[in-house]
C-alpha cells in the first residue's frame, strides 16, 4: 500500500494544476467531461462493487435506513451520474466573459474579466454523487478541487475519483485538478480548513456538526452549504388547498434535504376555521409525519384525535431532516416575521397567503436566500430555478447566497488597457 | 465615565438597527448622507480640536511623519471628507434591484433581488477619513456598521463618530446602525471576528499583522484588504520612456499606499541596453529611492555610480510602503510570471511592452485583482476605474476581487412567486 498524500502536497498539486486548468479552453475543459461521462459508464461495474463494499460496512455499523439509501448506488443511479455530467458539459461556459466598463478620461479601457476561484475545498457527507459532480462543476469553471467525503462512501469514492481521473488524462488534462483525501480522520479536516493562502474557497455542506468543526477551525475563506430551519408561514388570507398542499410537498416530498420543511407557522385564524385540522389530518394519515406543536395548534387537534405531542423550545431550532413538523400558531405577520428572523438559518422560507402585501413584505424582509409566495420551499433548488447544476445551497450572504452554481465558482478581475497613462 | 458598551451589545445594537435600514428608502438614505454631511460641517472645530489631541500623543509617542500625515486633519481635510460624504449620496442606489430570470416550465417567475449584507465591521488603521467613508458607505447600502479604527486616531475617531450619528439622527434613522468601539484592545478585535452570526462581512484593512491576527481569529465572513505586493513587469519590447514613466508614478507618486509598486521586474535586455540605468538614475535623483537590486542590474548601476544595495531574498515579499523598491532581472515573460506567481499577493500588476501578445498572456494569466497593460499600477482604485467611492481594495477572491463599492457591500437573494406550484 503506497504511504497516503499529505495535505501540503495535495494542496501544492492541486495550485500549479489550477494553473493550467485557467489556461485551458472551453473546448478542452468540454472534451474532459465527455471523456469523464464515458470514463464512468465504462467502469460501472468496478464502482458498484466498490458501493457493495460500502454498504456492507455500512449496514454492520447500523446506520440508519435514510443514510444507507443516501450511500447507495445501482445502475440507475450512477446512468443519473453519468447524465449530470453531460448536463454540467453542456452549460455555457462561465469563464472569458468580459464586461466592458467604458473608456476613462484619461483614455484608460476598464473591463472585468470573469476568472476561475483557483483551488477549492469541498468537504461533504455520504451521498456519492456529490464526488462526482462537485469535481465536474470545478472542471467545467476552471477550478482544481479537493474532495473530502463522508468515510462511509470511501471504496464508493475512490473508484468514483479513478473514473474521474481516468477521464482528465485521456482529455489530455491533469488528473491533479481531481485530488482526494483518502484519510477520513477529522485532524485532515482541521488542516484543510486551516490552508490560508493555499485554499482559495472552503465549502462545507453538511449538519450543525460540520459547522462547528468550520466555525472552531476555518481561516480560508468559507461559503457554508449549512442547515436549513425552513419555514412556511400560512397567512390569515391563504388559500385552504393550496395551503395544504404546500404544507404537504414542502414536508414529505424529501425530507432529508435542507429545503424541506422543519417549522409551520400558522396564522390563528386556521386553527379556528379548521383549515389546520384538515392540513395535520393529511400529514398524519398519508405520511406519518409526527407533529409537535404548540398549545393553541393542539387544541384543534384533540377532538379529531389526531396525534402529536407538544413541542419544546428546542424544536424551533431543530433540522429535523426526517418525517417530523413543528408547528405554532401567530396572531400576524409580524410574529411569522419574528419568529423567522429569531430561528431561521437564511435559508428558505414561503409564505402562503391571498394578501399581496403581506406577500410583498414577507419577500422583502425575510432574511433568507430564497423567499416564496405560494410555492413549495423545494423548489430552492438550482435546477429548479433554472440556474442548472449546482454545489449545493449557500447559507453564507457573501459571494453566492443560495443555489450556487457555475458562475458562484468564479470571481472578476480588473483588467486595464492603457498606452503609458500615470496617475496625477 | 460611562462604561464603554461590550462587543454582544454592541452587535445586538447593530442587528436590530441593520433590519430597519434594511427596509429604508433610497431617499431616507440619501437624506441621512446629506445631514452627516452637515453635520460634520458644523462640528469641524470640535472634530480639529479632537485631532490635536492624537496629533499631540502621536507626537509624544514618537509615530512616524508618514503616520502623522495620515492621522492629521485640517479644514481641507474636513472639506474632503464633507465631499466625499456627498459623492457618495450621489451614487445610484445599489439595493432593490431585480434581475428576472424568467418564467419556469411549472409557471414560477423567478428573480434574484439585491439587498444588504446585514452587519459589516470593519478594523483599520489610523486614518481618520476612512471612519467617515466606511460609515457612508455602509448606510448608502442599508448596512450596520461596527467601526474599529486605530487606537492614534481615538479622539478624532470619537468627534467623527458623534457628527455622523448625530446626522443619522436628524434624518431619522437610527444612530445604531453606526457603532464604534472605543476600547481599542487587541481583545475585542478578536471578539469581533468571532462573532458568528453576528457579523456578516468582516473587512480587515492592513499589513501583515493584521492579517496574522485574522489568520488566527476571524471565524466571521472575512474580505481581505491585504498587503499589495505590487509588480510591474518591463518586457524586452518596452518602450523606453514609457516604462521610465509608468515606473516613477507607480513608486514614487504615493509610496505608502497599497497600489504602489514594490517589485520591479526588467528584462535583462532593458539592462543591457541603457534602459535601466537612466530609470534607476532618475529614481535615486529626482525621488531618493533606494533601490535593492540583483547582481545583474547591480551591474549597470556600477559605471554612472548610482546608489543601491543586493537585495535578499525578503525583499520579494515585502511590502515597503516607502520609497524603497525592489528591482530583479528576468530573462523572460515566463520567467516574471513564476515570479509574480511565487511572491504576490494577488494585488495589482502591470505589464509595460509593445508586445500584444506577451501583454495578452501577462493579463490573462497574472492572478491578481487588478492586471494593467501600459499602465501606472496606481489605477487599481474605485474612482480611477469609474466604480466610485470604495471600501478598500480586497485580496480576497471571493465575493469581491479588487476594489470594493457598494455592489460588493451588498447580495442577492431569489424572490419565486408562485400560484400553489409544489415539486414533483
Amino acid at each position: 500500500m503506497k504511504p497516503m498524500k499529505s495535505i501540503p502536497a495535495i494542496l501544492e498539486d492541486a495550485r500549479s494544476s489550477a494553473r493550467s486548468l485557467a489556461t485551458s479552453s472551453e473546448s478542452q475543459r468540454n472534451a474532459a467531461l465527455g471523456s469523464i461521462a464515458r470514463s464512468l459508464e465504462a467502469s460501472a461495474d468496478s464502482i458498484l462493487a466498490a458501493n457493495s463494499a460500502d454498504l456492507a460496512a455500512a449496514r454492520e455499523a447500523g446506520l440508519s435506513p435514510a443514510l444507507l439509501d443516501r450511500l447507495s448506488l445501482d445502475s440507475s443511479r450512477i446512468a443519473g451520474i453519468v447524465r449530470s455530467v453531460q448536463e454540467v458539459a453542456s452549460l455555457p461556459d462561465p469563464l472569458g466573459q468580459s464586461q466592458p466598463l467604458g473608456k476613462r478620461p484619461n483614455g484608460l479601457r476598464v473591463q472585468r474579466l470573469r476568472i476561475p476561484l483557483g483551488v477549492l475545498a469541498v468537504i461533504y457527507e455520504a451521498r456519492p454523487n456529490v464526488t462526482v459532480e462537485a469535481a465536474c462543476l470545478a472542471i467545467k469553471s476552471g477550478n482544481a478541487i479537493v474532495l473530502r467525503g463522508g468515510r462511509e462512501a470511501m471504496e464508493s469514492n475512490r473508484a468514483l475519483v479513478g473514473a474521474v481521473r481516468a477521464g482528465l488524462a485521456a482529455a489530455g488534462l491533469p488528473q491533479s485538478c481531481v485530488q482526494w483525501i483518502e484519510d477520513p480522520s477529522r485532524e485532515r479536516v482541521v488542516e484543510l480548513l486551516g490552508a490560508v493562502g493555499q485554499v482559495d474557497l472552503a465549502i462545507p455542506r453538511g449538519g450543525a456538526e460540520l459547522m462547528k468543526l468550520v466555525d472552531a477551525c476555518a481561516r480560508v475563506p468559507v461559503i457554508r452549504h449549512g442547515q436549513g430551519i425552513t419555514h412556511v408561514f400560512l397567512d390569515q388570507d391563504a388559500d385552504p388547498s393550496m395551503a395544504a398542499e404546500i404544507v404537504f410537498n414542502s414536508k414529505v416530498q424529501r425530507p432529508g434535504v435542507c429545503n424541506a420543511l422543519e417549522t409551520l407557522l400558522i396564522h390563528r385564524d386556521l386553527v379556528a376555521n379548521g383549515t389546520w385540522a384538515a392540513i395535520a389530518d393529511r400529514l398524519v394519515r398519508s405520511a406519518k409525519v409526527e407533529l409537535r406543536v404548540d398549545e393553541v395548534a393542539a387544541g384543534a387537534l384533540a377532538g379529531p384525535a389526531i396525534p402529536h405531542r407538544l413541542a419544546q423550545p428546542s424544536d424551533w431550532d431543530t433540522e429535523f431532516l426526517s418525517l417530523t413538523l413543528a408547528v405554532r400558531t401567530v396572531a400576524s405577520l409580524d410574529e411569522a416575521l419574528s419568529h423567522i428572523a429569531e430561528h431561521g438559518t437564511r435559508h428558505t422560507a414561503s409564505i402562503v397567503t391571498g394578501n399581496r402585501e403581506h406577500a410583498e413584505r414577507f419577500l422583502r424582509e425575510v432574511d433568507a436566500s430564497c423567499v416564496l409566495w405560494n410555492a413549495s420551499t423545494r423548489f430552492n433548488d438550482g435546477g429548479e430555478l433554472g440556474l442548472g447544476s449546482e454545489m449545493g445551497i449557500s447559507t453564507t450572504k457573501i459571494h453566492a447566497f443560495g443555489p450556487m452554481g457555475l458562475r458562484e465558482l468564479t470571481t472578476e478581475k480588473y483588467v486595464v488597457y492603457g498606452t503609458g497613462q500615470v496617475r496625477q
